[in-house]
């Protein structure tokens, strides 16, 4: 009987599930040596032969080396690439079981009955001048009645896309009108893009961790997930795309290199430039998921990925739905090289966005409301996640650590491994609050979502799941780490 | 020196696409006796060796055989589907040809000062209710102004769901709104039933003439398409699909079995039973167009073959785009056992539609003004529709042929093989006249749209298509012989 025969396998794998993330995130740097196995095994209260076993499972995978009289180190050499290499049982398998699980959370979200701590989106009207919005949405219909018995034609409205270019300079993008294409959301911005720049088969690059839909959207398209490493302080490695470029494995690579969803974080100048460049030099598509882009909390705006596209290699995709009108979900794709691509595949996917909506957003932007707005917007956030994140600190179990976002509402809470998100969650939903487990890449992580109104209601249910996580863990309330 | 190279290609290989187009849509039926040599030289005039080598290609193609001492007779044994087993020149090379085409139509369609006998869309408020809608949008944003700031989730509002499923009703369907997933439009709907039923590589089955987006659709996604021919009596072969069936060839299958575009034409009930048993027995998904299946002129409705499902193999896709509201492009899909796929694949592929419009439209639906609406709407096109064809009748070449239209505002014109119809479109594109060439199957066929207000322009224009056909093929004005 060997070691591993000993131990129930469920909790080894837990333990090195959640190290092999945090190598993933680059919590744990390639060269830094791991703790050693007795103090891990009193940080996360496991046995000595659990943390042993969870240490040769990382090394079977190719994360960690033994030195001999030293202890066990990160591999050196692109430590995430080895486990991104041969992603088949580890990509594609999650894929159904977040389906269902985001099933479970999309039907808790639409439960009114529901604190929400998971949907981005604030579903409520103070956060956008809806009114304005409504009451020039009444002034077009008795301006146009007719717009409403109208066929709109891709690429869309053209006094909007005017709009979305002048805009897109605040971003340090030079767009043309022609460059853009209106698209149902972001959703269907990034769908779009991945359908004009791959075939079925290929294989797509993008940041560990990502937007929860991306893996699924990419299965639907028969498209394979590479996962580049990715932390909160630089965004995607690119010394690790660089070795994946130069090997030709990617067809394309999606990436949000400005407030990273579920990070929150903005990957820096110096990065976005070689990011640019890298595409560029190697001829490969960067699909630039920009949503939260208008978001950032700094006064002056960090450039997007597309600002220094030599080539046309880089599409960037974004919307209004996080911004401004969420329900007209009207976003776009400024295509780059594949804008004609992308404007004929606009129109067999779904022809055309409403010009009713179209005409109402380009007036709303005309009118020049839109970055006092913004303005507002961002200052709300930034205030909001300043709170959250005090919550947590006051609430969540000792040693729960929290990114720092640079915009939007989202961040990324890691628990002690005490701590099982995906339980948590279970468990919280029988009382009626809703949160967004982060399964794929941490057993023990979450992203939390700050857009509501920070009332009695999200406070309290924001205290329940520190409370309900130090219960199961074991753990005293405490202070949290900033990363 | 053979007969072949003594005749330029184009003018057999015209005159044997024109009758390889007549076989496809039943109009030379199998097993029937081809005109002797002598009188299809005269009837289209052009040389006997033109028409013996025209004969002889569509021998090579396996359409037509010779009988000793008899002449040519068009195979009796599913003589289409030769030609539709090795499609691959006749069906993926046309899609790029056809969307450059389309781009040209569509830029003409979006200039005001064409006239347009092309777009399936009047472009003018006075065939819609569009200040009723108007009035209840503005109503129903006084009512609910924070709608604008919601975050609709799949499968989208349950009050316009139930609508539909009750709708449903006089088409023979009895929905759940558990089974409808609210799309972008009918051609969202259609996108994703196909990604429902089928992965990249499969093959399609669907009519022939179809609508011209579905070739470039498919191609979009990987997808293989057979020809299946299609008349307008009884529309798509049921004989030569239940083959195609029984042969295992086809993964899926996409049809308009009522008021079908182009033709217009609508199966006769049995068929359409037989075609919901054959795809149950055969346990291969069909993906029902009926998108104008609600236009029908007669005062009992045809039913969907969908009313004929047994076991949930067929999928009904349609929208309100044609029949009330055109700029909010909400359509919908009934996914039977795809159900579920589609409500996911909705989610991760455009999210979900705007509840504003969605409400909107519910809010009309129970108020009862729809079937009102309808009856008149059904009532001006069916005037419209023979107003077009006595147009047509008058003023285009002797010979010219026309289907009649069970419904809707499209219809389906042949030339006598004297016209090209791609060079009438180029020629009349200058004079500012829109028309849809019928290119892919016969370079004599037009789709001729009447859904515009019958004035001054448009009855001008039709004329002057014929007088330029007239002009162009030398063949004097007369009467049209109706199919």
């Amino acid at each position: 009987m060997t070691l591993l025969d000993a131990i129930p396998e469920i909790r080894y794998r837990q333990l090195a599930d959640t190290l092999a993330a945090a190598i993933h995130r680059g919590t744990l740097l390639p060269g830094s040596r791991l703790p050693s196995v007795r103090r891990c095994a009193q940080t996360h209260n496991v046995s000595i032969n659990t943390v042993v076993a969870a240490y040769r499972q990382l090394e079977d995978r190719g994360l960690i080396e033994a030195r001999p009289q030293s202890g066990f180190y990160v591999r050196a050499t692109l430590p995430a690439l080895k486990t991104a290499s041969a992603p088949s049982n580890r990509i594609e398998k999650p894929a159904d079981d977040v389906l269902a699980l985001i099933d479970t959370v999309f039907a808790a979200q639409q439960n009114p009955a529901f604190t929400n701590l998971s949907l981005a989106c604030p579903q409520t009207s103070d956060f956008y001048p809806g009114s304005k919005l409504g009451r020039m949405l009444a002034s077009q219909l008795r301006r146009q009645p007719n717009l409403i018995g109208q066929y709109a034609l891709p690429p869309g409205n053209l006094r909007l896309r005017q709009q979305i270019a002048r805009r897109s300079m605040t971003l340090g993008m030079l767009l043309e009108p022609g460059d853009i294409t209106l698209t149902h959301g972001c959703m269907e911005a990034l769908q779009l893009a991945l359908r004009a720049t791959t075939k079925p088969g290929d294989c797509v690059g993008l940041e560990s961790p990502t937007y929860f839909y991306l893996l699924p959207l990419l299965a639907s398209l028969g498209l394979n997930a590479l996962e580049i490493p990715t932390d909160s302080q630089n965004g995607l490695s690119l010394d690790a795309l660089e070795l994946l470029l130069q090997e030709k494995r990617l067809n394309a690579v999606i990436a949000m290199p400005t407030v990273q969803n579920p990070l929150g974080c903005t990957m820096p100048l110096a990065a976005k430039k070689r990011l640019a460049r890298l595409m560029n030099d190697h001829q490969v598509p960067l699909i630039e998921d920009g949503l939260y882009a208008e978001l950032q909390f700094g006064s002056a705006l960090s450039p997007a990925v597309k600002a220094f596209d030599r080539d046309g290699w880089v599409l960037f995709c974004s919307s209004f739905t996080k911004t401004l009108a969420p329900d007209f979900r009207i976003g776009w794709v400024a295509g780059g090289r594949f804008s004609e691509a992308l404007h004929k595949l606009k129109a067999v996917s779904s022809m055309s966005e409403s010009q009713l909506l179209s005409e109402t957003l380009a007036t709303f932007l005309e009118a020049g409301g839109y970055d006092h707005h913004l303005r507002n917007l961002r200052k709300r956030y930034a205030t909001q996640v300043e709170e959250a994140r005090a919550l947590i600190a006051r609430h969540f179990p000792r040693g729960t650590r929290a990114t720092q976002p640079a915009g939007g509402f989202v961040f990324w809470v890691e628990f002690p491994l005490a701590v099982d998100a995906v339980a948590l969650f279970h468990q919280l939903l029988e009382e009626q609050i809703c949160l967004t487990p982060g399964t794929l890449y941490s057993p023990s992580g979450l992203r939390l979502s700050c857009c509501y109104p920070f009332d009695a209601r999200y406070t309290q249910a924001l205290a329940r799941v520190g409370a309900k996580a130090c219960e199961m863990s074991g753990l005293p309330a405490g202070i949290a780490q900033g990363e």
